[in-house]
C-alpha cells in the first residue's frame, strides 16, 4: 500500500492504531460475535462505549463534573440554532465575535431567533480573517445572553490565543478544529461544541459540552433534537445513537491517553507547526498571511502569489502521496491541515517537498 | 467465533458479506491508502459513494426523479420536527394516525408547530396497538397541510398493509423499521423518511425521500440543519456529511441488488416471518397479539403469558447464541426482530428453542 499523507481539513487522518483497531473488532466486538454497528442499545457493551468515552473526554480535558457531555448525531451546523433555541432568554439577546465563515453562519442562524450584535470582526483585516479581534468586557452587551466565538478557523488557519474575558455574560466556543489538540480550561466556557471531524472521529457527530444549569432552558418550540434537554433525557441509549461514531471517538480517546494526554499532543502539535512554520518564515517564495500571535497549530494556510502556481503545487504534492493540499475552495492556495494523527514524518515530507516544488517552479517576477 | 443470531430491533444485524467487505476496505479504501472515514469532501471518492448510494437507492425501490433523496445525519427524531417545519403552511394544521410511540412522539412534537388531530388510533385495541386502523377519505381533514402516518411499529410489530387514500392531501410516511424489507410505491406519497438503524446500515443517520416541490417551503425559523432547502444546498459534500453511514448504507444497497432486488428480499422475508408466524398460530404456548392482517415481517412480538417465564426465555436464548430476544422494555415479551439480514437459519433456529422452551417449562396453569 503506497504511503499516503493526508492533509484534509476534515474528514481528516485518523490514527493508524485507532483504524487497526477498528478493523480488528469490525465484525466482533469484544467477543460478542457481532459488530459495534450491530450491537443493541441499552446492551452491557452498548452503555459501556458510551460511559467510558463520556469518562475518558472528562477526563482528557479535566471537565469539571458540573457540565454535561453529549455525543449528537449529525454536524456542528446543528448548534448554530441550538446554542440561541437553549440559550436565549425572554429577552433574547446575543454577542458573536465573527472570524471566518462558520462564525458568520453561526450568526446568520442565531438571527432567526433573537437581536444579534456583532461584537467584534476580523473580516477587515488586510488579508479578511487572517487575525484574531482583543476583546475586553466593554465590546459586549452587558444585557447579552452569551457571548459567541469560534475558537479556531480551519478556514483561516486562525486560532484565539486567549479565552475572552466576557465577565458575568456566557462564553460560548464552537471548538471545532481546535478540541483536543492541546489542553484547554473548559470551566471558562458555559458551552462548548465541536464536530468531531476534523480532530476525533469519522463524519457525522458533535460533541457538546454543557453546563448542567444551562440545560432545561430552551425556547418552548425547540425542536427536540435540538433541545439539550431532551438530548439529556433521550439522547443516549436510543436506537438511533451513533454508536460506531462515539466508539472511534473512543479509541482516540484512548489512543491520546496512551501517547500521554494533552500536554504530550500539544508538544508533538507545537513541533509539526512549528517545522512547518519556521520553514515558511525562513523563506520568501510561499506566504503564510496568518497574524502570527494567533495561528492555528491544525491548519496552516499559505500561498505562492500565484493561483496557477497553488493549482500545480497541490496537483504535484498529490502525486507524491501528499493529498488534501488544496485550501478552501472560497480562498484558494493551500491548507496544510497537521492535526494529531498526522506524523511529523507527514509535516516533514511536505517540508521538503516545498523546497523542492519552490527551486523547480521560479516565480517570473522573481 | 461463536455464531450469533442478533435479534436486536435496531442497531441490528448487518449482512456478513457487508461487514466483511468493510472490514476489508477500512485501512485502504479503492487504492486511496485511506479509510472511507478519512476521505475529503468534495474528492472524487468522496462524492461517488453518496452519488452512488443515492442512483442504488433510486433504482432499488424505483423513485421518480421527482423525489430528492438526503442522508441526514442523526436519527428520525429529528424529522418528526422537520416534517412539520417544512410542510405545513400559514395555516398549520395537520392529521396524524397513531399506531404505537413513534407515532405518538411525531405527534407530540408536530403540536409545537400547528393544529394538530389524530384522524385515527389504535391504542384502544384489546391489545393496545395491535392493529392498524382502516382509513378512508373521510376520517381527514380536507385542509390538513399533510396526514402522517407511521407505517411500521417496531415496538407493536405491525405494519400497514395498505396505503391510506388521502386524496389530495400530501401523505408523509414513517418508514423505520420497514425501508427496503419490499417494494413499496414511493409515488404514492409526499415525504418518506426512515432511520438506517433497523435494516439499512449504522445508526446516526436517516433517509428522506421529498418531492422535488415540497422542499423549500420550510417556515422561515426553521433550523438550517432541518431544513430540506438547506439540506439540499448545504447537506451534501459538507464535513460533516455521514460519510461511513452513507458508505455502509451503499454496501447494503449493492448487497440487495446482488441477491435480486426488492421483489427477492420480500420473498426471503415471507419465508422467514412465515416460519415464525405459521408456529406462533399452530401452538398455545405463546401468544402473538398482533392482527394477522398487519403483521411485520420485521419485527415479530409474541409473549407466554407470564414475564417471569418471558425473561427466563430472553435470557436462555442468549446463552444459546440467539440473543436481544427482549420485548421493548415499555411493552415486555418477547420480540424477534428479523431483517433483511437475519439468515433463514436464525429463524430456525429460534423456533427450535421455542419448541424447546415450551416443552422444557410448562405453565402452571396449562
Amino acid at each position: 500500500m503506497k504511503k499516503v499523507y493526508n492533509f484534509s481539513a476534515g474528514p481528516s487522518m485518523l490514527p493508524n492504531e485507532v483504524l487497526a483497531r477498528a478493523r480488528e473488532e469490525l465484525t466482533n466486538y469484544c467477543g460478542t460475535g457481532m459488530s459495534v454497528m450491530e450491537i443493541a442499545p441499552g446492551s452491557e457493551e452498548f452503555e459501556k462505549i458510551i460511559s467510558e468515552a463520556t469518562e475518558l473526554l472528562r477526563s482528557l480535558l479535566s471537565i469539571p463534573p458540573s457540565y454535561k457531555i453529549f455525543f449528537v448525531g449529525g454536524g456542528a451546523e446543528a448548534q448554530y440554532s441550538a446554542v440561541p433555541l437553549n440559550l436565549m432568554s425572554d429577552h433574547k439577546c446575543a454577542d458573536y465575535v465573527i472570524t471566518g465563515q462558520s462564525a458568520k453562519s453561526a450568526e446568520l442562524e442565531a438571527k432567526k431567533y433573537g437581536d444579534i450584535a456583532i461584537a467584534a470582526t476580523s473580516a477587515g483585516a488586510t488579508t479578511p480573517y487572517s487575525t484574531i479581534p482583543d476583546m475586553k468586557r466593554s465590546h459586549f452587551r452587558p444585557d447579552a445572553d452569551y457571548v459567541h466565538i469560534t475558537y479556531a478557523s480551519r478556514i483561516y488557519g486562525t486560532k484565539y490565543n486567549y479565552i475572552p474575558d466576557t465577565g458575568s455574560i456566557p462564553l460560548v466556543a464552537d471548538m471545532s478544529a481546535f478540541l483536543l489538540s492541546e489542553p484547554i480550561d473548559i470551566s471558562k466556557f458555559t458551552l462548548v461544541y465541536a464536530g468531531v471531524e476534523e480532530n476525533i472521529a469519522p463524519s457525522g457527530m458533535t460533541i457538546v459540552i454543557v453546563r448542567d444549569e444551562y440545560v432545561g432552558r430552551a425556547r418552548r418550540d425547540t425542536p427536540n433534537t435540538l433541545n439539550y434537554k431532551w438530548i439529556k433525557e433521550n439522547g443516549t441509549s436510543t436506537s438511533s445513537e451513533p454508536i460506531w461514531n462515539i466508539y472511534m471517538a473512543k479509541l482516540v480517546f484512548e489512543w491520546i491517553k496512551s501517547v500521554g494526554g494533552l500536554e504530550q499532543i500539544k508538544r508533538r502539535n507545537e513541533r509539526k507547526a512549528s517545522l512547518l512554520y519556521d520553514y515558511l518564515d525562513s523563506q520568501s517564495y510561499y506566504t503564510a498571511p496568518v497574524d502570527k500571535k494567533c495561528r492555528s497549530m491544525m491548519n496552516v494556510v499559505f500561498v505562492t502569489g500565484d493561483s496557477a502556481l497553488d493549482r500545480k503545487f497541490a496537483k504535484e504534492a498529490r502525486e507524491e502521496g501528499l493529498v488534501n493540499l488544496e485550501g478552501h475552495s472560497s480562498i484558494g492556495g493551500m491548507r496544510a491541515s497537521i492535526y494529531n494523527a498526522m506524523p511529523y514524518e507527514g509535516v516533514e515530507r511536505l517540508v521538503d517537498f516545498m523546497r523542492r516544488f519552490a527551486q523547480e517552479n521560479p516565480k517570473l517576477d522573481g
